[in-house]
């Protein structure tokens, strides 16, 4: 943030009075521009025991599958959001929703939140924003051309609990290593 | 949002190209400025059956009571946010934290989660933030005097599962009334 979306003055960063970290504030009319995580909300939905998954039409992940999830609206609910996203990015509506796992990005400064759910009467297909929408069964996720750790991890704690036959809320977080250890060729 | 916080300026409300819905787009340099719902993080805590609630010692709803919480940071994760508001409101460090209630407030934007847990050591006393910090038996509590919905609701949500010996995590919604039915004088 370079400018006052308030009146279009220089922004500083400097640390307000009473508070203990440095935020951007106007050197105008001082107005203190505070910056926040950012929620985005999906779903993980089954059609006869198989998930659907979207194939990304858009950057970033081009061409990657994923949950269909996306970022929180104003004035929305987490679960408006989770539906219309998946309505989106699939095309469908969503039965028997129920909170399953939130997972904290710190790095990214981003909450996700993942319901679970059914397809409804299993109609879907591609969005705008989606090459392809696919109902998987479990062993064949394609785990290595998933856009995003956090789907990869909902869905292994999804199938955790689908397993065991007890679903429960999860809080999670998701560090990203800074510096990945390079793979040694073989 | 006046101005755009990248190159100063003036901004125009417009929907870009594939989006559905209006957006503060700058004249200039063309970027989209999104919005986003906001997180607040805050705990219930428990020491001996009690509730710790502190005094509000600042805007809005100063002198009313409520739970620790507040704005989640960047760069945080959910749970460093419950707990840094817990030590920055009441001084306390908390023990055995685990999710309890998630509350979606569209009309203003706003997610609240609430972890439960204990106050560590039964150690607390008021930050900056508190006039006053103070354990409430259930019967105690200042149901008339709190400040915010979501608290008194995750506080009843609460006390529904202490009670029948289940603590589930909820997620609900909340729809502030926008026009209030007038009270009748007596």
């Amino acid at each position: 943030m370079n400018f006052c979306p308030n009146c279009g003055a220089p922004i500083r960063l400097e640390i307000p009075e009473g508070d203990d970290r440095k935020r951007h504030v106007c050197s105008q009319c001082g107005k203190i521009h505070y910056q926040n995580p950012k929620v985005i909300a999906g779903c993980i939905l089954e059609w006869e025991e198989k998930i659907l998954l979207c194939r990304r039409a858009i950057e970033p992940k081009y061409g990657l599958w994923t949950l269909p999830a996306g970022f929180m609206e104003m004035e929305e609910t987490l679960e408006q959001a989770a539906r219309r996203e998946t309505l989106e990015e699939a095309c469908a509506e969503v039965d028997h929703l129920a909170l399953h796992t939130i997972i904290s990005l710190p790095q990214l400064s981003q909450v996700y939140v993942f319901f679970r759910g059914e397809v409804k009467e299993g109609c879907f297909a591609p969005g705008a924003e989606s090459l392809e929408t696919r109902l998987f069964s479990e062993p064949d996720i394609p785990w290595h051309e998933l856009a995003f750790e956090t789907v990869t991890r909902a869905l292994k704690i999804f199938f955790e609990d689908r397993k065991s036959g007890q679903f429960k809320t999860r809080v999670e977080d998701l560090w990203i290593p800074r510096h990945p250890l390079k793979k040694h060729k073989c």
